[in-house]
């Protein structure tokens, strides 16, 4: 494993992220395990994700979405029906425009929605045309809104929370770059695999060039994440922290790159994740707070809130015991 | 293979159960595979994934929270009509109060339903307003169950069975843990991998501290899950269980954790089952029965209601022959 | 790969399929993929997998199913309506019994698919609660209905055929087993790999007992399955086939079963592909035909009638040299 | 990976292209990836794949088919009610036959769309029956369209886009085989691989026989594609192409294959994509122009336009230096 990296990321090319983009003060990866890259030249439309955007959203912001275009879909066809006349629609009973457009309106939901109670209909040529493409264009925009909602139940439901800060943890004897990351699902994720990178400017080894180093951990895989997973790099002879003391730590722009990897029971699907810490997202010289929480009712237990805690702690000058 | 799992699990932190968790009685993983742990601090709705609770219900669950809701929905709706008055409503027939909301919560089903007879329909601005809003409800209701629909029909049907018990049986001149499988469904399972691991307090090397062991198996992967599969883990030196007594067995607390991973045909999708036994669902010196049923009609035929059959047997007290 | 393979399948019980399972004349894989097998004990429902039936089923059948449906469960209907009075209709028009049968039987139609016309409506509580319940059972109907449609278009379909026969062909100076197959879609597979297993009584090595031989191959996977592949098992010194003749062949009740694994493009899915040929289904001394038909328009054309062709040919005696 | 390689692509035989289907000009892979590949004997239905064309054609395609299906459909049933006889149908208001038939054809698509205003509405039994088989036919229809919505919608959207050329570069003091691909949609691909295959009449060493060759790669994995990759072959002694000339080159009918894989983040879905360069469509001595454009609010950004952007260049004469 450490090999294959040591290949794929020793110079800065190969990330796919070139030399240029890691100025001081940029992140290669949001927190939210998106790219912070911008790509010029493709059309508006080239790089929009519609679909994507739909399933993402909160239903409440979805059905708001379908409900506004509901109304203003009707609005236009309200309006076509007025341009062709209201002598075209029968059973109108309004007497002011106002009323009969209002009537008019509601016909046109009838027609969309294909409830078509009758009270209303049309006898004219066009406004049987407008009618009948009317209906078509209602159970067009039920088939998409049916396929959106299918798309918003069947993606992976996967919500994988991180620690707020990495630490510089004590770690058998030495010291350890830790985070922490829990399945805030009921969903269950099983052979979770963590890859973990650095990006740096490591003024004392590389003339201030910018590096891509993989960092070796503890455990890169775990065959069940059934509580919360506290996942170690131990700062040995072989890591590139190993002898960077914390003032060296904030000058080298340290990002630290997680690519998670998982299988959803729920979906059948693999699931990735992806965040970073900026090194001023990096605490140094402390631990995390213990989330047990006792056995209840014969279920173990584990405290989310506490998924952040830390507390002060004195890092040891050795190095970590690896077995 | 071994290698990777002793790597993995020798210690407890490794299999993100805590230390803590595994006190005296409890199971981690409950037989029906799901894990036995609860997290606190999230919010209620976090946890829940409403579309799973939708789509592993039984289809009569199903349909009975369907016309629940349908009926409370259009009480709803018809409750709105009778607000702002029933005469916003032509076409009503009865004469008192209660005739006239039934007709009008069956005129609500025909707006929901978009069948819209239009025998009653709305004069109002208010009853039209409802009724253009209630089949739009109504056709994004029926969007969310034909997904719904969809969801149930898509995810795999997998049904593995465990035997009720695993044995520790005679093997090859030694003794094996064993237990045994079936797919109760006729769609068809390849690639089958199984892993199993032992989670136990291991009074006499390990201070009374719980420790996790894989397991290794005569056989962990079959091409072709055809008919039953009777798993085996052989009592040999590398054993944990090599020198145990019974009564060690008894006193170890401990639980047999499975995984299985699959490609089901049928779905074209790799399904993960798991599952576990207790120290007191593992019976000392027995063998199962053959479950083998003869050729009929030219198909070689196993009997299912035999897998968790088993008869006592003396167990030999040499090691098993492995090649 | 042989390793593995060799640990795998050297017993019998590794394959899943049991020592009985094989008697003379059975084959354990049907030439459409299916395994031979029965499973008593389960009940009916428990093996049926509806979804899977009316998802693979011809186009005409399904329609023919559908529509079937559909006048049966109106005719249901219709005979409600005739219970509970037809005095609860208006609009009805038609004088006799069954003149009325047939319009309430369209007023069923029109209710289960939503039309709802409005000429005959329900006047009375029953017919109203009929309808309510009709229309929402059309509804929950045609959900079905949409999930089985995309049911069916979204699975994967590959359609791999079999040359009619393997042979024994000659292969670099000595023989062969080669089958040959072709992917008959359009969509485009790739990465495909194949894997041969033999299933025979060897008289001459095992004491009449059926044993399982994992088959070498000359190439057992393809970046892209273009063309036409014929598969190739060399049979030399390694292979179970190398010192039997055409008699041995034919008294082994051999089966030779084929595994294929592949990616479907269209489908963005992994597919699984099996058959098998038994010893009256390979012919001893015979070459295939050249499928190539030249390149037309620029494109290099095969001939798919022709996969199944072979000629005899004189077997070499030597072994194939292997590179 | 080479050693694989090698083995697999040695011989002709072993792409599933064969030895006849290389003459010069052909090429294998289309530049849109698909194969230059014709099978005949299949069956016209065999071949196509109707979902794929639909939903793999333009949205307005898709709009355009169905409301050109929806219209014929609607003028077959419209005549359907001709012939029966417009006398089973009521509340006509048309005097001549072409206006009665305009009004038919709305009825009929009132009926189809379920929406059923009830205008006019089926008295006779034939019409009635008409109408019924129409409405289910309108339900399945729009179960067809939706099916056919959410395939468009769930299949990955991925749009990697190749350089025009491919050049024959300076590289690290020696030369190299070079080509660019940037993923023009805003879907996150990961762990992506490449695999290049040189399909070439080597005139010196094979007696102009057609041979392919895996090209050995600097790089052939990254772990997140975000920004343009430019994937390089070093020319380097074991390079098929270290002793050739730019004469050479185009004379060998040379055809680059490349073949990607990338997990998809947006569908869940592995995704494949194909594509190749022929002899005229690779440069000899130039390099691509950098795409970097600076850092626009703490964003890395590129220059898509710039992708296939390149410039003269000197190559040097000596081999690339491996590290």
């Amino acid at each position: 494993m450490a090999s294959r990296f040591n290949k794929l990321f020793t110079s800065i090319k190969n990330t796919g992220f070139g030399e240029q983009a890691s100025q001081q003060g940029d992140r290669l990866i949001n927190r939210d395990g998106s790219f912070n890259v911008r790509k010029r030249g493709l059309g508006f439309f080239d790089q929009l994700s519609y679909y994507h955007a739909f399933v993402s959203m909160s239903w409440l912001q979805f059905l708001g979405m379908v409900t506004g275009a509901f109304f203003l879909i009707n609005l236009f066809y309200a309006s076509l029906y007025w341009m062709v006349g209201y002598d075209q629609l029968v059973g109108l009973e309004g007497t002011t425009n106002f009323q009969k457009f209002i009537e008019v309106f509601y016909f046109s939901t009838q027609t969309f929605t294909t409830v078509g109670y009758g009270k209303v209909s049309p006898v004219g040529t066009w406004a049987g045309l407008i009618s009948a493409i009317e209906s078509l264009n209602g159970l067009l925009g039920f088939a998409l809104v049916t396929g959106l909602v299918y798309g918003r139940f069947s993606r992976p439901v996967e919500k994988i929370i991180f620690s707020e800060k990495a630490l510089i943890a004590p770690y058998k004897g030495g010291r350890g770059l830790m985070f922490r990351i829990v399945n805030a699902r009921r969903n269950q994720l099983t052979e979770v695999e963590v890859q973990v990178i650095a990006s740096m400017v490591d003024s004392k080894r590389n003339n201030g060039m910018r590096k891509f180093y993989p960092l070796e951990l503890e455990i890169n895989r775990i065959n069940m994440f059934a509580m919360s997973w506290t996942i170690v790099h131990p700062v040995d002879k072989e890591s590139p922290f190993f002898d960077m003391t914390e003032k060296d730590l904030n000058e080298s722009d340290l990002e630290v790159m997680i690519l998670i990897k998982a299988f959803d029971d729920t979906s059948s699907r693999l699931i990735h994740v992806r965040s970073s810490y900026k090194y001023n997202e990096i605490v140094w010289g402390a631990k995390f707070v213990n989330m047990f929480d006792g056995v209840n009712d014969g279920k173990a237990t584990i405290d989310v809130e506490k998924l952040g805690e830390y507390e002060k702690a004195t890092l040891p000058t050795g190095i970590p015991e690896t077995n």
